[in-house]
């Protein structure tokens, strides 16, 4: 799914999120997935526990990236400033493999409420890895939630953005993802 | 789990989560559920679909008074006033029971992965709610999930404060969530 990931396990997420369009999550069994792309099932399996954990694929890269970026962040930038950091490494990681098959994606996960959970608590996995980097930070404990529940729906919105930008100017997704994070940040001061 | 439960459902959930707690989710089965709480298995079928819809029992009340609280707020309140409305309607319809569940619930989710997952998309259906009666009132999309997710944010810390404070000079749910929700806003003008 992006340049982290090596090819076998590239192969396997295509040939499922194919699948899952083609004829729905529940139908696509493990062969089916293995057998599209070309491997055995056992082969599927020292990649994936199961099918569904082909969602969540890259989940520990991209907390890892996102914390990385928050963790090198100058001393003295603010919250949302260093999560902005932690979402330009992300996307400095993910490519054209990323963008094609992000809006599949988001159909088999909207098409399934077994993917809906998976990645509501991925979702939460990843605001809980830039939380805590926060934290680290030194950045107050409802502070570093806030900031963290921003970077993820910057990222959301950032993402999505990205995958319906116009292909021949592509501003790229660091591009849209710090642009949805200034957004929300405005939003964050006229709620109240 | 709350005076909007009738009784044979509350009396499923208690029993359910007493299970859980004593055996674990996945050991627990339907036969269990409905034989400690004095009812027959098909009667809990008339209740719920499966064991794990115990979890999200209520959630469609939670996110109707959400909704109702936040569409009956007055024309001029902000964002975050709507939202706080939304929370004291909520808390409002919260009892004992609630209460004292919340920590048995809380312990047999995080004993859970398909419990969490299933408590993380509850927790995406109850800020889509949110967002949804505040895009009616004319809130700007980007303002509205941040609100939402704010709200979000303060129902989940009050809710954990109500359960651990005093119950001798119990200050109720309604003043929990309103401070959870004032530390955040604080938080959200510290964030940039």
């Amino acid at each position: 799914m992006a340049r982290w990931q090596p090819e076998t396990t590239q192969r396997l997420i295509v040939a499922a999120v194919d699948l899952f369009g083609e004829q729905g999550y529940d139908a696509t069994t493990v062969a089916q997935i293995a057998e599209r792309a070309g491997v055995t099932k056992s082969t599927f399996f020292r990649h994936f526990s199961d099918k569904r954990e082909l969602l969540v694929a890259g989940q520990e890269t991209l907390s890892r990236l996102l914390a990385e970026g928050i963790a090198e962040a100058p001393a003295d930038a603010t919250p949302l400033t260093a999560v902005g950091l932690g979402l330009e490494r992300v996307a400095g990681a993910m490519g054209p493999a990323n963008r094609e098959l992000g809006p599949r994606l988001k159909a088999a996960v909207a098409a399934s409420t077994e993917l809906q959970e998976r990645d509501a608590l991925k979702n939460i996995g990843l605001a809980a890895a830039m939380s805590t980097a926060l934290l680290a930070r030194g950045v107050p404990e409802a502070t570093a939630q806030l900031a963290a529940e921003l970077g993820l729906l910057a990222f959301k919105r950032g993402f999505a953005r990205w995958t319906e930008d116009d292909r021949t100017h592509d501003r790229g997704l660091a591009h849209h993802a710090l642009a949805a994070l200034r957004e929300l940040h405005a939003a964050a001061t006229s709620l109240g």
